[in-house]
């Protein structure tokens, strides 16, 4: 047989045992701070009818999106984000799920992007939503968990941008979409293009457009959403109100908002808002709801960036390596023993290698002990522990080992 | 717009909170007992070039393999196991990872099956593999892997099958796949088929073929593992050499075992061997690996059926309800309060609920716990706390509700 050549699609990705440790980090980390709020796991399939998905993300969505035929004939389409399959969920399920229903996901989804712009066509999105109600309470909610959940991670500071929708009201559809890139295309490039797109006819009225948006006050909600989030333990200073913030997604309907980390540059780590009318196309009623995403490779980026991973995230505590074929029971004995004790413990497996290759495994691996039993410590009923950091090593009976790789 | 009919593919599930939570029960035990010996996470994308997928799971693979064209005209297919990318991924990172490379990989795959067997077309695989040593060390320890992960689950009897694919070196190879259904079909079925497939044209002959097989001895390798198990603490009488294990994948080159439950009798819950020669389809050179996969529906299947499930998966501790609009604020706080102190709290999200729905809800979410701040208790500065198992409440002072709640 040929050989086949080993590589992977553009923009899908392997996550080795060193980048899946700090991955599965962030993602328990995650799901720690939505189970303290009462937020619950929600898992969907990654394969829906074609008819969910479609048009719910607009023009751009439906072209990204990745679709196609299946065996049986059926137009079917993987998962392009955990909102919409949620609101499919909700009216699936509407009469036995507990409302307000409040779920969080951690699932990948798929985008058929360009990748040039360092973008993924297969990414994780971590969720959380709170579906059922239209309280204000429960849209500060959501902002406090993100908030919380960044401070959880080690991000101190942060800021939120806040915008409701309802600003836009009296806007021309297409300007809010060009409004959206203020940040990135400056008032310049924003005038520039109303004009071009031909939304507006001279500079004067493109001005006015953006300014008439721009002298916008926080809606009653938003007050009272502000109001929330102080009493919930959200310092001022990390949060505002910015009318010129649109989002792209169409299906929002009322709070909308974003999070960047101060000092990181690649754009907004969380967005989310309140869609009130989603469900409904399912649901054939009205269920109201808010929630956010984390863009986790963002994320993840930012947290390398900041230096907040523990150094401590290998989970193998010792490596028992295997002296000569003669040895090997002793050794596979020892290793059994520590694992008795709870201690995460890995055996080599060759029993014909060299100690040298062996101790370089350990290095290589970052694993912080390692265990020998030569013919000399066998004899003593003892081992040699050594210490891969401190280069040091002892001579110690079985009970001593578990006792001090136990601490 | 006219309402979309909420629905899913079949083969396809969602899974809500209470199903979810045990998934991930599951889940978090296998990877602490693979991590316990030394196995580190390895994540690899849904989509794979076709090529790579195609031709390593039998005609009956390539048939239920979901593949399509991408929107780059790019022929693609989504996982249909875990070993095959992992072949990929060890060929492609040769250079850099340290062998042997122990690696657990617990993600979906996708196999377009009848689904009236009772069988799923989207489903989690939960993979241990020791890849780059041909030792029998570790053959016996990933079946020692299995059954201790088994254990820790809570299942306590459990039997072991185990062959070696090279006894079948002097069998017709239509036979193999027809003997692997001795369990399933009896002796009468397998002279049958033998006969109907044409690899026998007697009874006679097709008996003497089977008892050629089930005669065999265990090899010399096979003797090896029986030796390394029991001195890894695995019982006698929990495995046992069977002949006519086949195993239905291409791969295998030596070692096949599967795992049955006791008592559980839809089929094997785990199946594994070794693959000497997959890899180097990738690689250009041969790689040696062993491993196994858990069937994880079965698993929780056999879990189901066994009450093995812990009772107390909501980890939800507390519902703090709010009284009435003009007490929110109080709420709000409490639940501030209970969050600081690392207690999971849910609070109410509407400020205009009548108690007794809240109550009910916290009754359907199984919260253990709800705390009620009424007039009477914001004036003394106190807070009622209800158990809702034992339908007892008393009041308290936040201090002592925060001591209660975090024992």
């Amino acid at each position: 047989m040929n050989k086949i050549e080993p590589r992977t699609l553009k923009g899908f990705r392997d996550f080795l045992p060193q980048e899946a440790r700090k991955r599965q980090y962030v993602i328990n980390t995650l799901k720690s701070v939505f189970e303290s709020y009462g937020f619950e796991p929600l898992e969907t399939p990654a394969l829906e009818f074609e008819e969910i998905l479609i048009g719910k993300y607009g023009a751009e969505g439906d072209k990204l999106m990745y679709r196609f035929e299946d065996n049986g004939q059926r137009r079917v389409a993987l998962r392009y984000d955990q909102t919409v399959p949620t609101a499919r969920v909700t009216a699936q399920y509407q009469n036995d799920l507990p409302f307000p229903f409040k779920r969080y996901q951690i699932q990948p989804v798929w985008r058929a992007e360009n990748t040039q712009k360092g973008r993924f066509r297969e990414f994780l999105q971590c969720d959380a939503d709170i579906i059922g109600t239209q309280s204000p309470i429960a849209d500060a909610e959501v902002i406090v968990l993100t908030a919380k959940a960044l401070e959880k991670l080690g991000f101190t500071k942060y800021t939120i941008t806040i915008n409701d929708r309802s600003v836009f009201a009296d806007i021309p559809n297409g300007a809010i979409t060009i409004i959206d890139k203020l940040k990135k295309i400056g008032r310049e490039g924003v005038i520039k293009e109303l004009i071009e797109k031909g939304i507006a006819t001279t500079t004067e009225e493109a001005t006015s457009i953006l300014r008439c948006i721009e002298l916008k006050k926080p809606t009653e909600t938003i007050k009272e959403i502000f109001s929330n989030l102080k009493k919930m333990g959200i310092a001022e200073t990390n949060y505002s109100f910015s009318p010129t913030l649109a989002r792209g997604l169409d299906y929002y309907t009322g709070l909308i908002f974003e999070i960047e980390i101060d000092g990181y540059t690649a754009g907004s780590v969380c967005g989310g808002g309140r869609y009130d009318d989603l469900i409904g196309m399912f649901a054939g009623r009205q269920i109201p709801a808010v929630g956010f995403a984390f863009g986790f490779d963002r994320m993840m980026e930012a947290m390398e960036q900041m230096q907040l991973f523990p150094t401590d995230l290998i989970t193998t505590r010792v490596l028992v390596t295997i002296f000569s074929q003669e040895l090997k029971n002793k050794s596979i004995e020892v290793a059994a023993q520590l694992r008795e004790s709870n201690i995460n413990t890995e055996l080599y497996l060759d029993d014909n290698a060299k100690m040298e290759k062996q101790l370089k495994y350990a290095d290589k691996k970052g694993i912080p002990y390692v265990v020998i039993i030569g013919p000399e410590e066998a004899a003593k009923n003892v081992v040699l522990l050594k210490d891969m950091k401190k280069r040091e090593q002892k001579e110690l009976s079985v009970e001593d080992l578990i006792h001090i790789l136990t601490n």
